[in-house]
């Protein structure tokens, strides 16, 4: 097989064989194809694009070019989430603790981040004494125990994705459906879980700017799911506004706190009842509404915020801080933008207010820098909220930064404030299943 | 500016400006722009093209990443010609000394090849004794004293094109139109000529299959030439047959003599007049028709021989093969390919006679392999002949081969015989100029 042909194959238009796309990604992740061949290739595909079983097969290869984790040692159905990211997306720090304390284990692995605000992972470090590095072995034994983990990749998941990732960032490749698709779900495959719930965000703080991009991407990750014989449910949901009220990593994790105690704000209770719902409803708990009650139950309840707090214990943190003992620190200066005119609150620039809190140091904004965890921004009003003219819009919260006045802007030039009102548009937009889409 | 923006224009479907090219073609020379961002932009091209004035800028940054000769020493209007190649192409051989006996001064570097014969310079080195490898300073004073002079490229011209075009081979990103001609016109451009006829060939035996193909491509040259503010004409020729009868390089050099002496085959005497009344024409020395005349007079009065007999005896050869005293030495051994039915030649797969030649010695198939200038292949018969079964079609000259099997199908297979008479199309298909195309 030669590189050369393939690449002219996908150049005129023809479809790839599995057997070229193996080859292709067997020889690219041992160094024997160049990265300009690579270019080249992924080029034509931006151009030409891959058809489902090109995507599904591309996929599997980028999974099988590295390690699987084996959760079968742990009984009964695993089932994943996965966020394609946005601004204030602590969701995963609510919705483990409420699918383990129904009963449905939860074996996550979760990663850092070069996003607004670190990842869910960087998020749990806020907590005192917390180890996110567990061993494979300790982190299938905890789930078996206490019936749920989450914990940093250590594992060498689907390399071919991380080495054609980093070469589509400096070629202008990035954004083909395929490719996207293919580079989230090779990860997810190779994590092990049964099943998946896929959470793809859409707006103005998400990478898919509209809900048809979005529900086509939905739809692209669930065919390639449907491919590798694991069932998934993809739901659309709204990032028009940050999730919930709360951006930064310890402000993030006091605001799933507040969610597991049954009080923070709406619109993130819905996207994770929702999501811990479809969970439930992959593990075979019943019917949609019937495992909605079920997550309902698990807070209301008190028994998510009591495995939440097993969990960080297991895992060598303090739990006093989930059980309300103590109190996460914030940052110690707080600088409070206030409303300049009066109205109802019509736009969120919500991918600048991420900028903002990444500059206040709540962003790895470089590979090696460190994240101040305590630093962040507090939204008073969101989309949708009537502001009086000087009442606080956002608090920023820092430590330190050098770049208070470019966050301050950022914030403030976020918001669009008008007369008449404004009606956000539902949190769910829409779901997509192997065989549906509901708009 | 930054190559990622630069390739994300052109992938969707802007056009670069000057300064963006000259970025690129600079920094990439310079290795300060990886090949994989190179193979990228490369790609994007092959899909979005170039318009007239991204080919003429990319041309001339090509041209000026290296070394530009300088003609300027020279007397008079130095016209410049250049062959896209084809089978049995010995017109240069035959043009200059035309050219140079109509006392117009031609200044002539040329090539090797790895095609499928030698190319210019390998063909006049079967002339015993020549130097093809004259300092520039030594080149210009021959082209002073006696009119003309014939050697190999030692300036390094156009190295950016010749980075390009080696990435361009192993990224499947070769056949596209501007990237092919102003890979041709960038060495073209820095060679010093005041002026260039381009003959491009169509049909079996050459890269541009069609003469549609052929006409857009000899247009695209001449705009860049008109760009680069040199004027120019393109030829399109036929190449649905070997150019003459002969194909080898002392073989070619023995037709290009017998042209020079007033004999040979007619299709050969058409497209070397057509060339040199067409070189004689941008130096001004008349009509087209008059200098059609003014080229045949130079060949009937012996003084375009005795021109290249000059040449040859400057460059060091021994000017006795030029004037008959003494012929070239075929190769030793002669395998003749006989007609298997009688009947009418409708076509000829004019390349793989062009293969089989390299096979028997002709060709340089390596880098590093020795050319046979003795071996070749003689037609008897060609495009429109009547044959009768069991008449000599074909003689493979050659010293030593380890593929005659090989040659001999390629040869005999080139052919189709058919009963009804055939007529071949004309020489000239089109002529091109930068406020023309007459077809």
């Amino acid at each position: 097989m030669n590189m050369v042909d393939l690449i002219m194959k996908k150049r005129n238009g023809e479809v790839l064989s599995q057997a070229e796309i193996n080859f292709f990604i067997t020889e690219y992740v041992q160094d024997r194809i160049p990265d300009y061949q690579a270019a080249a290739l992924l080029m034509a595909i931006w151009f030409r694009g891959m058809d489902k079983r090109e995507t599904g097969e591309l996929t599997v290869a980028m999974t099988d070019s590295g390690d699987k984790i084996d959760l079968s040692a742990i009984h009964g159905i695993k089932v994943d989430k996965h966020s394609t990211g946005g601004v204030g997306d602590k969701t995963t720090l609510i919705i483990v603790p409420i699918v383990a304390a129904c009963g449905v284990p939860v074996a996550k692995l979760s990663g850092r981040s070069l996003g607004h605000t670190g990842g869910t992972i960087d998020k749990l470090e806020s907590i005192p004494g917390i180890s996110t590095s567990l061993t494979i072995d300790d982190f299938i034994r905890q789930v078996q125990e206490i019936g749920l983990a989450l914990a940093g990749q250590t594992a060498n998941l689907a390399p071919a994705d991380k080495k054609l990732y980093a070469l589509r960032d400096v070629t202008a490749t990035v954004d083909q459906l395929s490719l996207i698709a293919s580079s989230i779900m090779s990860k997810k495959l190779a994590s092990g879980a049964d099943k998946i719930v896929l959470d793809v965000k859409t707006g103005s703080g998400a990478f898919m700017k509209t809900v048809d991009e979005a529900v086509e991407l939905a739809k692209a990750m669930v065919d390639i799911a449907d491919h590798a014989g694991k069932e998934t449910i993809a739901l659309v949901t709204d990032m028009d506004r940050p999730l919930g009220r709360m951006i930064g990593n310890s402000l993030e994790v006091e605001e799933a706190l507040a969610v597991l105690r049954g009080e923070g704000p709406v619109d993130l209770i819905e996207v994770c009842n929702l999501l811990a719902a479809n969970m439930l409803y992959l593990a075979g708990q019943g019917s949609l509404s019937e495992c909605a009650d079920l997550a309902k139950e698990a807070v209301s309840s008190g028994r998510a915020l009591e495995k939440f707090a097993l969990m960080i214990a297991a895992q060598g943190g303090d739990a006093d801080y989930i059980r309300g003992h103590k109190q996460l620190e914030r940052a110690g200066k707080v600088h409070d933008i206030t409303a300049p005119i009066s109205g109802y609150i019509h736009y969120v620039e919500t991918d600048d207010l991420g900028k903002a809190a990444g500059l206040l140091g709540a962003a790895r904004l470089q590979k090696d820098t460190e994240i101040d965890h305590q630093s962040g921004i507090i939204l008073h009003k969101t989309l949708g909220d009537y502001v009086v003219q000087g009442e606080p819009l956002v608090s920023l919260l820092y430590n330190k930064t050098n770049s208070l006045d470019e966050a301050c802007n950022l914030a403030l030039y976020a918001f669009e404030i008008k007369e008449s009102p404004a009606e956000p548009r539902p949190v769910l937009l829409a779901r997509v299943t192997a065989n549906s889409i509901e708009r």
